[in-house]
Order: structure tokens, then C-alpha cells, then sequence
């Protein structure tokens, strides 16, 4: 037998102790998606997608891929990398698609089902800086990379670790990635991404996690998908040769790639949310019609990410009205394909305010009215993606529970409307001592992490605390209160000699 | 001819200059309500309503209102104040009531259409205090009631005054209504709200209101729905005497009563959601009944307020999970009776920061997706309604400017599409300088009055302004630029006239 490592031996997953969180459990909405176009205006835009692939085409910048296009009889410029796609061969690889799956995670509790109507939140991911109201702004660090880490393990609302949280830029580039793998193996037992930043790179995330699942090899590997990847076209219509590489691996492999056009209205995309929308919708399809050429029957999804910029200056901006509206379209483009689909939950502040608030909560919203199955950058990120905020990651927390709660509709039942609580009390009375509200009262009602209900006078006793400040002393508490996940030993030990192994012959080739 | 005042003459309601906000309009949802529960559902909540007001009843703290119910065939209970109402009564009462109608304003540009997919939002109403990052918190006083109107009056976004927004207590309580009520008139040109505290501040309110929009009598007066009041329910089950007053007096004179329960579940209520439905219902319609019964088809609204307490202080606490079901399956409920909806913006929170954002974000989606014709505190409500916050007003009215935006749905339309652009621009160009940009990009986006998008560092360079401290200059510019709306000199003299004899003869006879 192997040997288990955490101070603590067969237990659950650990969550804090004095933290009152929710149980882990994948979000189920019991309602029909929010559609905000009829079916004629999906319809309309899908065929401008499908013209803007046969027309104008995309640019490849891959020589195998191109020559994987044109041996399935698309239509491939004799040197150069504009590749046009008819539809029916678009159509004929999306009908290998699968149109839901699990993605596994090394502890079956973490699995998650991609199916419509289920929804996922992830961390943030990719932010170049990091902060909290203690230390401020600052660049990624591996210190910083582990915490956020730490906490996402620990908080059941987090589904999955949607990227590096932050960028630790002090690990070198060639090795980054072998100790951020790592890392999210090791610190956590929740399903994970990789960066598909060319073939190396990727090959070793999947090595990583095949020891991570405890698979003897890529046949055993391959029968579950246990790895994603987010793939970004260079908007507009270009897909990149690090990031084909990076993802034809995976398909080869049954792995995730979610296929993200950078659409932002007015910049890399129509301003229009229709013409975005339509130019995302062509670049999704060209993405995921490569995979299914590569790998028939891969799993991949959807990825919506439209928003628009701010025609004053250029800036990104997000939790528009335009981008809940692109986000909740974009479900129904991909329930159209028929694969998963994700969606962010993004903001454009550059402190942990109201605006950082409202914009999220029009994201999450829209992207849990849409149904989007996966929900990247559920806590934690600001300023537009560039700033991880340990606050903001306790806020958006407590934002997600709302929202796991609310999508439990009530319980309409005899006991439950309660007549006899009623006759009890009758009228001019009060609720509080009634045997209906005593069965009842530890469990009936959503229970905040983060909220303050007291009354000013308290609140202002207790230090007049905001919002934010609360954030802060709960997301240290987490931290104190950590304990890695349990881990086979013997895997955790192939995991760190591989990566030792591997940071000894220098890491990838390149340093992008 | 009469005179007309202000400084700018015969000129479209003021807006101020630099502020450049959506224009008034009345916002209108072009989807499907949002149904939390199945009909099957909402026939066991209003049958349990009905066997509460069968079997339990409700205590009518008015003499003439249980002569009426009695009259009406209710079960009255002799020498006390029980009475009881067979669900046939209540349904051929309400088969009385309208199911929409306009809410005139003295500016029939500010005229609000009531029907079914119509959302207007109110100013905060009835804090006893009211707060600023400058001065701090404060007892409400006149200053700063008539800067809050004037906030209210500028911003288009609030569409009706929902009550005082701050209580001036600096005014005495027999003539603070006459003051008030004076200062809606004529500050604002907007609909707004008369508190039914007895019948002598409702037939003064009135008497204003019948000034204001230049009845010459109260034949002319009755044509049209001008006024409106919130009746709220002392719950569970009592209807108080005062409240009942103004009520009749309101419906007499075919004004409009919104019958809103006080159900805090767990409290006043149920501790289930479904339980304080069914109690909220059972009010509502008792108190609607009775208005039908005085003066049949008279205007009537269902007011849905069930959140719940918090279970450890008793605090009630607001923009809940539980909440949000609430406000929704109340639209539900009031739809099954056939009337009009007023739900709420509300929080609990003590300071103007992340949670009082979120919680105002859940209430809002949950008003907007469940179609309150009427959101009450729409802006400027803080803890728990305690409070009204000058920062907040401007907080929520950008939020409420993006979801008038998120509620028009994008264009479909060749044009829009941009296959054109899109052609033009080609991988790896963009958008900035086509022409489908250029003939669109100063409208094609919600431009906010609040949001900033700047990055890091110009944001940094300008302050490192959080956007309660940035909603803090955007009140001030607001009030320095405030013009009183247009309006006819010899009815503001009537109405200053009829202010001050009723000041002189002491105003009401009671202090309550």
C-alpha cells in the first residue's frame, strides 16, 4: 500500500475549519438557459460565421495544421496561411464533437460533469500582478502563485484552478511551468489547466498529471479527460503556431481545449455585438474543426469571451451590458454546436470596490443565467486580468455561494408553506419561538461568509470594517488554517523527481 | 396665461449638462419573466394563502374597514378584529382591480406605464438617516431630503420619488408632510409617493397633487392615477388602523395603494420562502380586497418585500439568495392575480463597499428578470434601509443605467452582422479605423457616468480614486447643477399658499 503525506491521513478533501462554507458541490441550474436572441438571429449569425470562413478564412500559422485542413478539403493558399472553410466540413468534424464529459480530477470528489445545466466556477487566472490592502500591487510571484493556490483548494466554491492564478514571474520561464503544474497537483486535488504555450510545455503538464491520476500509461491516461487547456485565437481570425502545437497534443491525448476567440468589440472584432459575436463564433468553429480533424471525437468546448473595448482609449472593459449580452449569446451559439460552453466572470476596476462588484456581478449573472458550464475567472481577478486580488477572491466567493443557493429553488410542500406555523402564530405574533422555525433555523437560510448583517452601532464597535478589510483578515485565516490535500506519496515524490529531473536539463526550448 | 418659473424657460425636464447619462426612458423587458417555480407551485402557494385568510384570518384595525369586509359577506368577529375572507370574496373583489395603468406626473414626459414587461425604478425611501463620505452619518433634516430629491430629479435612471428619501426630522412631525409632499411637487417633476399616516397627510398630499398637476376639481382629479402610497402589512396578518386611513382615502380618490407585506421570513413570517409567500399573499390580497370593496377598480398593487433574518442577531438581512427567489416568485404571484409588481434594491450593508454592491446586484437582476413594474429604493438605499447614502444613489444608478442597456437586445441585422468589416479588416488587422467602426463608435456602447476604465497607472495618477469616492464628485457636480424642472409659477403659489396656511393651522392633529 502507499503511504499517504498531510498531517492529516484518509480524510475528505480538507476545507478550513472555522471557514462556514458551502459543501462542494457542482452548481446545477434547474432552469432553462436565458436566451437573448430568438432562434432566426442565431441562426443569422452562425450562417456569418460559417461566410466568414468560406469567404475571407482564417490564417494558420501551423504547417501541420494547414496540411490537416487540406487533406479534409479545405481550402489552403499555396504558401501562405489562409485557410477557407466550407461548412459542411465544419459541420462533419462538430458532429464528432462530444457534447458533454467529465473532466476528472485526481480526487473524484473534484470530478466535474460539463453537462448543460451544470456550471463551474474556477479561479482567476494569468494576472501579471497580484495584490492585497496590506502589501499592495506587485508582480507575480511563486509566493504569492502558492497562496492563491492554497486558498482556491479551500474554498468548495472554487471548482477548478482555471490557470496560474498569478504569473510567477521569479521562476525562470523554461521551468515556470514544470513547478506551477506541480504545484496545482500537489496543492490541490481539483481539476486544473495548462498552458498550451507550444508542444514541450504541454508535454509536460500531461506527464505531470498522468503521475498526478496514478495512470501506468497514455492508454489509461487517455480514457478519462483530466487536463484542460483555454486556446486564445490571435483575434481576428488568426490561430497561432505555439498554441496549435500545444493543443493538437491535447486532443491527441482526449484531452480538454477550449477554444476562446479574444473578440473585443471595436478592437479585434466588429464593434457590433452581432459582428463580434459572429467573428467569434467563426473562430471557435475553425479551432475546435481542427481538433476534431486531429483527434475525432476530442473533447473540446466553447469558449465566449466578447466584450468591447472603450472607444475613448482603447481599455478593455468588462461586465458591460454589451458583455453580459455577448456572454449569454454565447451559450446559445454553443449549445447550437452542441459542446460545453465557458464563460468569465471579469471586471475592469482597478481596486476591490463597487465597480469591481457590479461589473462581476453582471458577468456572473449572465453567465449563470446563459448556463455556462465553465466559468473561468470566477474569484479573484481585477483590473481587467491584469491584478490577482486576494480580497476580491474572498468577495467573489461569497458572490458564487449567492448564486449556488439561489439556483436551489425553494421547497414547496406541505410542511414547507408552513399553514400550521401559521395558525400558531396567528396574527400580531412573531415567528421566532415556533416549533416551525426551530426544526428549522441552523440550516434555512443562506449563511454568509462575508457579510455584515449587525447593526451600524456594532458594526462601528467592531472597527467599522469594510467589505474589503473583512476579505482580508478571512483570506489569512484560510491560509493559516491550510492543509495540503491528501496525496499519495509515492506519487507526489515521481511528481517532484520529474520535475527535478526536468528543471536539471534546463526545461522547454524556448522562453515565451 | 400662467407664468412659468425656473431659470430656463419652456424647455424639456433639466438633466444636468456634463453628465452624461442614458435619456428618461421607461425601461421595458423584452423577455419572458424569469419563473423560479412551476404553476402547479404557485397554485399551492396561493391556496395556502387562501386557507390563511379562510381559516386564520387577519386582525383590520379600523372600524369602517371590517363594516365594509362584513358588509361584503367576511366572517367579522364579533367585538374584535378578526376577520375572515372566503376566497371567493377576494376573487370577485379583485376581478375588479385593473391589471395596469400610467402613473401620471405633473411632466407627462415622466408618465409611468405600468404594464406587464415595464420596470421603472424609484429613489431610496423613508431612511431615518442618510450619509455621505464628507460629513459622515447623520439624522435625516431637511437639506439634505431636498438634495436627495434634487439628485433624483437630475438622474434618469430614477424614474418616481418612492417616499422621502431621507426623513427630514428637523421639520416637525404635525407639518413635516406638507413640506414634503411641497418640495416633491415642485423640485421634481416626477411621480412620487404619499405615506398613508392617517387621513389628514393623505387628503393634504392630495390636495397638493391636485395643485401640482392643475385639476380644477376632484372630478378632473380622479381621471388619472397621480399619486401613489405603500401600505405595508404589520405582519403576520394585522392591518393597522393608520395605514387603512390613508388606504381608503387613496382608492376614493383613485389613487393608487401597494399593498406590501412585512414578511421577514423567520420573524413576521414563515422561516420557509415558500411558508412567507403564502403569508405575503394572504396580506396582500386582504388589503387589496378591502380596496376593491371600497371603491371598486380603484388601482392596486402587489408589493413583494420577503427576505429573511438573520437567524443569529434577528437582523433582517437583504439582497439574499432567498431574497432574490422572493422578489421573483412574487412577480409570479402578482401576475396570477393580475396586477402590478413592486419589488426593491436593497442591502444590508453598513458602509458603501463590495457588499452593498452585491446584495443591491441580486436584488436588481432579481427585479429585472422577475419584471417588478415598480422597484422601490432603486437608489441610494443602505443598511437595511437605515440609511440613504449620497454615494450609493450614484452607484445605483449606474447600475441601473446598465441594466436599461443589458435589457435592449443587440441588433441583428446584415449591417450589424459586418461581414463587410469584417472582410475589409481581415486576420490579423483591426477594427479601429474601419468604417463600420467609424459610423458607430460613439454610440455603439453603454458609456457609463461612473465606471472607470482607465489602467493601473492613469488610474493611479489621477488619485487611485475607489468609485465611492469618484460617485462622491459625480453628487456634488450634480447638485451644483441642478435646475428646478419647469413649472407653472401660479400653481408653485398655490401650493406654497396652501403649505403655509396649513403650517399655520398646526397641520395634522397627530404626532405619529
Amino acid at each position: 500500500m502507499m503511504q499517504r503525506s498531510g498531517r492529516k491521513r484518509n480524510k475528505r478533501p480538507q476545507t478550513s475549519t472555522s471557514l462556514k462554507q458551502l459543501p462542494w458541490s457542482q452548481v446545477k441550474s434547474p432552469y432553462k438557459p436565458f436566451e437573448i436572441l430568438h432562434e432566426g438571429q442565431i441562426d443569422a449569425i452562425c450562417d456569418t460565421a460559417y461566410r466568414i470562413l468560406e469567404e475571407v478564412g482564417m490564417d494558420i500559422l501551423h504547417a501541420e495544421a494547414k496540411e490537416i485542413f487540406r487533406k479534409a478539403g479545405a481550402q489552403v493558399e499555396s504558401g501562405g496561411d489562409r485557410v477557407r472553410l466550407d461548412r459542411g466540413l465544419i459541420k462533419d468534424a462538430m458532429a464528432q464533437a462530444p457534447s458533454s464529459f467529465t473532466l476528472h480530477s485526481r480526487n473524484p470528489v473534484h470530478n466535474l460533469d460539463l453537462s448543460l445545466g451544470n456550471i463551474s466556477f474556477g479561479s482567476v487566472a494569468s494576472a501579471p500582478n497580484v495584490s492585497d490592502i496590506e502589501k499592495g500591487r506587485r508582480p507575480g510571484n511563486q509566493d504569492d502563485y502558492r497562496n492563491l493556490l492554497k486558498l482556491c483548494q479551500s474554498l468548495n466554491t472554487v471548482h477548478f484552478i482555471a490557470g496560474y492564478p498569478v504569473e510567477p514571474v521569479d521562476i525562470p520561464p523554461r521551468t515556470r511551468h514544470l513547478e506551477c503544474v506541480a504545484d496545482m497537483a500537489i496543492l490541490t486535488d481539483k481539476v486544473y489547466h495548462a498552458y498550451s504555450l507550444g508542444k514541450e510545455r504541454i508535454t509536460d503538464a500531461l506527464e505531470i498529471t498522468r503521475i498526478a491520476h496514478g495512470c501506468q500509461n497514455w492508454n489509461e491516461f487517455k480514457q478519462k479527460v483530466r487536463l484542460f487547456t483555454i486556446i486564445n485565437t490571435s483575434s481576428p481570425l488568426r490561430l497561432d503556431g505555439v498554441m496549435i502545437e500545444g493543443a493538437m497534443e491535447m486532443a491527441r491525448h482526449n484531452q480538454l481545449c477550449i477554444i476562446t476567440p479574444f473578440t473585443l468589440s471595436g478592437a479585434m472584432a466588429p464593434i457590433t455585438v452581432a459582428g463580434a459575436l459572429a467573428q467569434q463564433h467563426a473562430e471557435a468553429l475553425a479551432g475546435m474543426t481542427l481538433l476534431q480533424l486531429v483527434a475525432p471525437g476530442c473533447p473540446v468546448a466553447y469558449g465566449g469571451f466578447t466584450s468591447n473595448v472603450d472607444m475613448k482609449t482603447g481599455s478593455p472593459a468588462f461586465g458591460t451590458p454589451e458583455n453580459a449580452q455577448a456572454a449569454m449569446i454565447g451559450g446559445q451559439l454553443a449549445r447550437r454546436v452542441g459542446v460545453p460552453y465557458r464563460s468569465s466572470n471579469a471586471n475592469a476596476s482597478n481596486c476591490v470596490d463597487a465597480q469591481a462588484t457590479y461589473e462581476s456581478q453582471m458577468s456572473i449573472w449572465s453567465a449563470v443565467m446563459g448556463q455556462a458550464n465553465m466559468v473561468m475567472h470566477g474569484a479573484g481577478w481585477l483590473e481587467g486580468g491584469l491584478c490577482a486580488s486576494f480580497e476580491k477572491l474572498i468577495i467573489d466567493a461569497e458572490m458564487l455561494q449567492m448564486m449556488t443557493k439561489f439556483l436551489q429553488p425553494p421547497e414547496v410542500t406541505e410542511a414547507s408553506l408552513g399553514l400550521d406555523a401559521v395558525k400558531d402564530v396567528g396574527p400580531g405574533g412573531h415567528f421566532f419561538g415556533t416549533a416551525h422555525t426551530l426544526e428549522r433555523y441552523e440550516t434555512a437560510f443562506y449563511s454568509p461568509i462575508l457579510s455584515d448583517w449587525s447593526n451600524f452601532e456594532n458594526w462601528e464597535e467592531n472597527g467599522s470594517k469594510t467589505t474589503t478589510e473583512r476579505a482580508h483578515l478571512i483570506y489569512k485565516n484560510i491560509l493559516n488554517e491550510y492543509e495540503q490535500p491528501v496525496f499519495d506519496i509515492a506519487l507526489k515524490d515521481e511528481i517532484n523527481d520529474f520535475v527535478a529531473r526536468r528543471t536539471a536539463e534546463g526545461g522547454v526550448s524556448g522562453d515565451f
